[in-house]
């Protein structure tokens, strides 16, 4: 099935867009290349895509097609506008999201998406720019199983660890539940570092300690532990983190579910980004106990 | 050092203390003991313990006087009391406190102890009742140098990780940060888990996928997962997680310091507590999305 896919149109070629476009340039498929800012896909086309000026345009011809925006807003704007994918695409094509977006809009998409014989996924993904970077991203699947098999092979030029979540949808709802467990971990690891400093405590010994045992948690020892240490760089940016955040709360509320811990830990960082440390790291969220 | 203390009174024969007495008398120490139920103290009796009708008698001639009790209040009373442990010890002995409890607290008992020549030390511990059946616990440990040295032997019969932490009160400051970053792993492994029901996801997958990456932590995938298999039982039970999320929250305010989200996680907690569900397991937070 995969073997269909030859040509591909890629919307959103900033950090993470940029280097997923670049290995499948490298793996040798056809491309043709859409971006907001036109100068950021200078580099893809030097080798070898092909530019077009609007979403619609660079998905016409394409056996498939692959968006990394910013904002759901972009996502709706560049697949259901007048000039969007869907617009383009020829009938049988493949489309496939890869933003962190809403899952309500992923479904949408995905119907409107079948009314025109497209097939659509919604399929983020976690690992960071150094995941795009490595080609080594997590990419989590919303669609049929048809549908993710066609498109796996494409997929797995991007990632090393590629999962069919469930129906339209499913990718965006995983990467919920993934952002909301780094949420709380992330606060609890704050919380502790913070403690820990006004206590008088080694802060790296607690780091240490309570990383091994029942209070340990990735982002304890990998990212928290960088804040500690006086290391604000953004791995993940404190403003996307916030933007992840807002999705997830709507989207919980969208099925009667109130996370009030993912609620308040959204409040904090959004402060922090009108502060000014939206391009900091999420380790930043240290800085509230700092005030 | 440690050769000298050969006789040890051991208060707070409950099921954490009563296992981690056990070991001690299986360790040839001579042993007298004290608890508010006498009852629970009868094996200790039958294996050859002393049974001893107040805190100060039961601390009287011995060499070490360790403690296990519940709440703060019951460490003010068997420490500071009229029959109290310092009212009986004699000077040159060793006294540790193995309960959670308030920090300032525990600094209040050393400076209390060292007017009587008595050495005090904190040293709460993690691990639970299973560490403590299997003398595995890890022990946090604040005093000095010296007096850490002289008890390690002792504690070496009840954990396998035996830290000093720092001075005066570190042992129960390290055993805080450790509970607030729980407790933050925790509620995001809850709210994340409830997301994915409410979505419906796949939760034994979103907990094998989240919890290899970003949003991985010993929560989502010792506990919480638990309670999303419909276990509740007791691993730590929902009161005591509120009782040190209560402590954690004042001695971070000692301190200046505002634990946001602790302070939400422990309302939801004592929430749940007051629904009757303290004797539950900490996986029962899981049941405030269920309302």
């Amino acid at each position: 099935m995969s073997d269909q896919i030859k040509k591909i149109g890629f919307i959103g070629t900033g950090i993470m867009g940029g280097a997923m476009a670049q290995h499948l340039l490298d793996e040798g498929y056809e491309m043709q290349v859409y971006n907001r800012t036109k100068e950021k896909a200078d580099q893809l086309v030097a080798g070898g895509a092909v530019w077009k000026d609007t979403p619609a345009a660079c998905a016409e011809g394409m056996d498939a097609v692959i968006s990394m925006v910013g904002y759901p807003k972009d996502v709706e704007e560049i697949y259901l506008g007048q000039d969007g994918i869907l617009a383009g695409a020829r009938p049988g094509a493949y489309v496939a999201d890869m933003t962190t977006s809403s899952p309500a809009l992923a479904v949408q998409i995905a119907e409107e998406a079948a009314k025109k014989g497209i097939h659509a996924l919604d399929a983020p993904v976690t690992g960071g720019d150094i995941g795009a970077k490595a080609g080594t991203l997590t990419i989590l699947v919303g669609g049929s199983q048809a549908d993710f098999s066609a498109m796996a092979k494409v997929f797995c030029c991007m990632g090393t660890n590629v999962n069919l979540c469930g129906g339209p949808g499913a990718g965006q709802h995983m990467k919920m539940a993934n952002q909301i467990a780094v949420a709380g971990a992330l606060a609890g690891a704050c919380e502790a570092i913070s403690y820990a400093k006004a206590a008088g405590l080694d802060v790296e010994k607690m780091i240490e300690m309570v990383g091994t045992g029942a209070g340990g948690s990735f982002q304890l020892t990998k990212v928290a532990s960088r804040g500690a240490g006086g290391d604000f760089d953004p791995g993940f940016m404190l403003k996307h983190f916030v933007k992840d955040l807002n999705l997830a709360n709507e989207a919980g509320q969208a099925n009667g579910l109130t996370l009030d811990i993912t609620a308040r830990i959204r409040d904090i960082a959004s402060g922090l980004e009108k502060d000014g440390l939206g391009t900091e790291g999420t380790q930043a969220l240290l800085k509230h106990y700092m005030k």
